[in-house]
């Protein structure tokens, strides 16, 4: 089972790309988490479809190859950052071509404050609704505040969130088979 | 297959009751699609938990019953209309008896205006994907102008909803097996 | 100034009813702070606005005459109840009679978990935004857990909430004038 | 009363932008509305916030000298654009310098499709009344289909759209005064 992960933060010490990063231990048997970057990928613009940037067509490759996707986000003015979104907005294009259908979802986040960017994936969750992928509902992971979560080394070290995270990934397995 | 369908309005000509009225004739081989009334529900007490309202066990045995619900809703102030709300949160409790969990969702509605309510379900699709539905995420719903969808009897006779329709319950019918 | 404060609970124990109870003695000078029941109203349905229920009436008039509204919300299912969208229902019809229009507006809510019902606050402020209140949109109001906000009593002993509460009921009043 | 006006397309032909153009006829007396750009701006990451890009102080400028803000976004994928978030991330930062704290401010969008972005609109509205704007709630504007609303060179054709947008417009500059 080929899982991508998604970092919604750019930032290089970022909470929720240390939380993709720490995943793969916790996964079930069979399960192989890879994280993927998009970093670099150009501002969405429809007129450049034509010509794929390949920034784009790797990040869109990755997904189609993939049996499921995690979101990790941060939550940015109560909604998901534009970055994750702009990277959304690519891999569902072009029109008929969206990577994502079909493909299980599991969304998570880890915040500074208590709310553990709830709202965000409220938002990315009808958004991934209607890109037609099989999204986990419950565990619902919203983790925070992110000093109680991780180590100095970006390990998970709450137990609480720990296992919380080995159920979703097991949520998401479920989806795929 | 084993489908409920409710329709969010109360009101007696109702575009969306007429709507989940006329679906059976569009289920696929093997799918019955039973219309649950929520007319009767009383208002949500948590007090009331303790000794369930019958009407309110009644929706619970119905749902917990179903291989699937359809949801057809209006949209009120740009979300579903606090009757349908009451339903799902009825059907929704006590704390670790949600009836929902698990079963395949479909949302659909039909609006006066050419919106098709499409705010609403972008609101009740959160809702289900917190009560661990697996949703339908495509074809999308959006049905109006009502007037033409509808003729005087309630038939479906506007092809293009009719032919989303049958798709959107054969993807229903995917999401159970 | 005129502000009503409506609790989106009917739980006898209800933390939010709770909260709505607790504002007076935080109000800004000249600030009434009337809490009103919703407790008896019917269900909605359109059939009925020809002849308004009385209990319906009654809360029109009360939005009509006041210069703001408080809302207190739970979070039911990752939105706010059916009990409180339907008095929100009642009020906004018949259509071209909305009493909401151009009153201030002000969302808050206390949950037992940590998120304070930011969700379904976020679904309440689309649906006011509709309803062309003048919504305050800082300070936030996401009070949790409830235990150690309120003492035995019903009183708010925590300080923070205490002041982002004073802070968010001058704004509701700068919206009014 | 000084505005600008936001595109959330980079498209060259894009509606919206076709949209935020043929605005300034369309404006009450005494109001400018300015047409600013964020084709340019980076992606957000937060460690570059020591430093501010110049394109996004650029941003952070015309929004902090501006007396309302329009935006007229795109739905991509039933929210906005990754690129028009990220245009907000940009100018609401660093955390306590949101430029747009306390401004006017207007959604709009126009579509190929029927529903006129109003999914995209309700995500969008969250965020800006997140940002403490004083939103126009009403009128709305979900304009389209985008081929009867415009002539070939760009201008609002469509006489009931314009009478929104007019009405919209005055609406923004009472949220002003």
């Amino acid at each position: 089972m080929n899982i991508i992960a998604i970092s919604g933060s750019l930032r290089k010490d970022s909470f929720n790309t240390a939380l993709v990063r720490a995943l793969q231990p916790l996964a079930p048997a069979g399960m192989q988490i890879e994280v993927v970057d998009i970093n670099t990928l150009p501002m969405f613009n429809q007129d450049d479809e034509a010509a794929f940037p390949k920034e784009a067509q790797a990040l869109k490759d990755k997904v189609a190859a993939a049996d499921g996707v995690i979101f990790a986000t941060p939550e940015y003015n109560r909604s998901i950052p534009g970055v994750l979104k702009n990277a959304i907005d690519w891999a569902s294009r072009p029109w008929g071509h969206n990577s994502f259908a079909g493909k299980a979802a599991l969304t998570m986040g880890v915040s500074v404050g208590k709310i553990g960017t709830a709202v965000a994936q409220s938002h990315l969750r009808q958004i991934l609704a209607y890109l037609d992928m099989q999204i986990v509902g419950q565990p619902e992971l919203y983790l925070g505040p992110a000093q109680t979560i991780f180590d100095g080394e970006g390990n998970i070290t709450d137990t609480s969130a720990k296992e919380s995270l080995v159920k979703a990934l097991e949520a998401l397995a479920s989806r795929v088979a």
